[in-house]
């Protein structure tokens, strides 16, 4: 089914892998254009536009830019919270969590095409969202996390493994995910991992993503990390 | 044109005359639902929900009910800011200011049947909106208000009626109307009145709203009122 998608299974589950957030205090000032080229150059395979505080006009505006950007590099471009700034600025996607408009609302507006993805931190969150039409399921927070301010207490690996092992969705783990954790994750069945402070906030954006990005492989092909 | 359309020309300028928006904090912990019955049974014509700091699952909950409201009363509903929920609550158009997603880019996403309005305080603004694809402009702030901490400087009834005077959209004005003053912004061209406080702030809603509603039909039959 929906053969006429550009993100089919594969490719969605293979975009989850090394998934990046914006964050506007992680960037401490920095333009978020430049931050996400580093990212894609290190290595991430989808970028997630995260702003609660910008006016639509102004996260429009960037999320062209952000969206042209992931496109030049085959990345999934996926846009938090506001649909319609997701739509109107070409992205692939949308990020939902479950403060934001139901998945289902969103999947009449939106169509088949738009990748839809819904935080989900039990296995309960995870069934509804899947049958709401959601497309994948971001799950956390796995470990502790200052960027998330609501982000509640931490599920741990095991917590992961439950929501991975409950759903048919592909996951992408989030919440204080780093290099030295990644195996963890991917062991506990996610699919891919997403980062806000561990790559944004680095001085080397590029580097840091290019060191999730290799550890993430690594835990694809070898299991996961001694460490 | 548009001979599809729920709300053609004749019926949206009819429905801009008793234009009333929600506000949390004018609502003072009363139930925004209640308030807008009270303003339809008060003979409100338009309601706009308005709304900055509510998620948006909240806000498509209340955006589903008060768009069941205005239909049984054959009002106009509108949604500020939120496309997304606009499309998702059923609303019959939305209201962007400066700031919100380009009115351009807002008609490519929802298409030709959603009514658009855009906040204009200019004719170059009314022009740039009119090229976008609005169908009607709201203009001010026409008074003082306190209600909108960012509305800058009132036009006054002179600024109203240059904007109104350069362009074929209908206006509704904006901006400490009450009914008092409802007649000086239609003589000077607009279509109706868009009150916030004046109205939901109000003790009894319904008969406020009663009071704007026919201060506004005075003035459309008689001209202003000597006040």
């Amino acid at each position: 089914m929906h053969a006429d998608r550009k993100w089919g299974p594969a490719a969605l589950r293979r975009a989850l892998q090394v998934y990046v957030l914006t964050d506007r205090a992680s960037a401490r000032g920095r333009l978020e254009v430049d931050l996400v080229a580093a990212a894609l150059a290190g290595g991430a395979t989808a970028v997630q536009l995260r702003d609660k505080e910008r006016p639509a006009r102004e996260l429009h505006a960037l999320g062209r830019a952000l969206a042209d950007l992931c496109a030049a590099r085959g990345a999934l471009f996926v846009v938090n919270d506001r649909l319609d700034v997701a739509l109107a600025c070409g992205a692939d996607g949308v990020h939902l969590g479950q403060d934001d408009l139901p998945a289902g609302a969103a999947r009449a507006v939106a169509g088949p095409a738009l990748v839809i993805g819904v935080s989900a931190a039990t296995p309960d969150e995870a069934a509804a969202a899947a049958d709401a039409g959601a497309d994948y399921l971001g799950v956390g927070s796995v470990f502790a996390t200052r960027t998330k301010a609501d982000a509640g207490a931490p599920i741990g690996p095991e917590g992961l493994s439950r929501v991975a092992r409950s759903t048919g969705l592909p996951v992408v783990a989030i919440g204080g995910l780093r290099p030295e954790n990644a195996g963890l994750a991917l062991s506990a069945g996610a699919a891919g991992v997403a980062a806000i402070s561990a790559v944004i906030s680095a001085t080397d954006v590029a580097a840091e993503c290019a060191r999730l990005a290799l550890s993430v492989r690594r835990a694809l092909v070898q299991g996961p990390d001694p460490a």
